[in-house]
């Protein structure tokens, strides 16, 4: 852990996550996973399956971030074009890969299972790419320069990500409270904007919820230092102690 | 119905999306929606609560779109901010909208709330815009030229969105079938790219499964003429029930 924050980008690639017939849950993943690593997600892309559309967006991103994390494409059918993309955002040829021909070619045939042309091009990267391994279905993801890239069947993406982790340069953890408040925004928007003032070292962030007809708020105080941390939660939970002691004497 | 290809981005906006905190429930729905209507949602991006940041995304959309959707950071407290960029990529004054402080001076005023000035934030909006109506928590959303701009609570976006929905143009809908298909990409990735060069006037998309350690695959048919997309959906479905029967006969 060091005091520097490293921060990634997230590239999801599919026209179904655009259409609507899959609902993508690598993003959350991802967020969740980064967040309590110390790595900062600070943008999200989708973009369809086209080479220039992945290319475009990927060079903007791996230029900006110090990681790029994609999901989708990587499998053996026509629409799979990911391996290609990235190879033209590096310019260098996308070609079977020695070492995963072996793995995907060893397992198929343990399997009893013909290692066809379209198998093969699973095995297809990047020249220069680094395997990440596979423990679901063999097929390896891989990665370039800072760019990681990963299949998009959630228990896939989960299990090679499970397997980047540990390789990555981490920051300082921002670390997070969460004070559960029962007014909605409009009751404590003023209240909280001074405590935001008073603490500029911490985010504190406000997200409102809507059930049963009614606004509640979830206020998150988010800060590198544990002790501003700790200090701004506190007059957070004064705030809405106060509020909610007002509330219930009128 | 024309002929004609309408686009759409979304922009998503809020730290909680990316620090996983909150899971996205906007950008299927829209997808959804748009899919539904005849409306190709093209790219989405997540991006932080930061001014800048919102600004450039809101400007690369906007200009490449035919409409971009925003969600979240319309509320009242210190970190809703996107009004304020989105005033900022048009270039021109954010300011209370005559119309909205009196919707929900009105609303307050029924309701015996008062109507703090963190609350009359939520009326702020470009100068220019119009209204989107919010028929569950009051607070109106707004448009400005080709950006509808809506909040982040799931519920109020949705409502929004539909209030907003009948005055888009809208475009030849894209047509889709979907076959269940019990084998792996692998299986049949080479007949499935015969099939897609067969069908140039059709996107045939292959999204695998993993349940129960093995592999299935939803292949998906889209395409804007109808005979078309029944002639590929025809020639898929041959082709999966053909590799059923012989191996079945194995």
């Amino acid at each position: 852990m060091s005091n520097e924050v490293v921060t990634a980008a997230m590239l999801a690639i599919g026209d179904e996550l655009l259409s609507g017939r899959t609902k993508d849950k690598n993003i959350g993943h991802l967020a969740d996973i980064l967040t309590a690593v110390g790595i900062d997600l600070e943008e999200v892309r989708i973009v369809p399956d086209e080479q220039d559309r992945i290319v475009e967006a990927l060079n903007a991103l791996r230029a900006r971030y110090d990681y790029v994390f994609t999901s989708g494409g990587i499998g053996p059918t026509h629409d799979d074009i990911t391996a290609d993309a990235i190879a033209k955002a590096f310019d260098v040829p996308c070609e079977h890969d020695a070492r995963a021909m072996k793995i995907m070619g060893d397992n198929y045939a343990a399997r009893g299972i013909e290692f066809t042309e379209s198998r093969q091009r699973m095995a297809r990267m990047p020249r220069g790419s680094e395997h990440i391994a596979n423990p679901v279905s063999t097929a390896p993801g891989f990665h370039i320069g800072n760019v990681y890239v990963m299949a998009g069947v959630p228990s896939v993406f989960q299990a090679m990500l499970d397997n980047v982790l540990p390789t990555l340069r981490v920051g300082q953890q921002l670390l997070s409270r969460s004070v559960n408040c029962p007014f909605g925004e409009g009751t404590i928007a003023t209240a909280l904007r001074d405590i935001q003032a008073a603490h500029p070292d911490t985010i504190i962030g406000s997200y409102p919820k809507y059930e049963n007809d009614r606004f509640s708020t979830e206020l998150v105080i988010r800060a590198r230092d544990k002790e501003k941390l700790i200090a701004a939660e506190t007059a957070v939970r004064n705030m809405v102690e106060g509020l909610s002691a007002s509330q219930l004497g009128r």
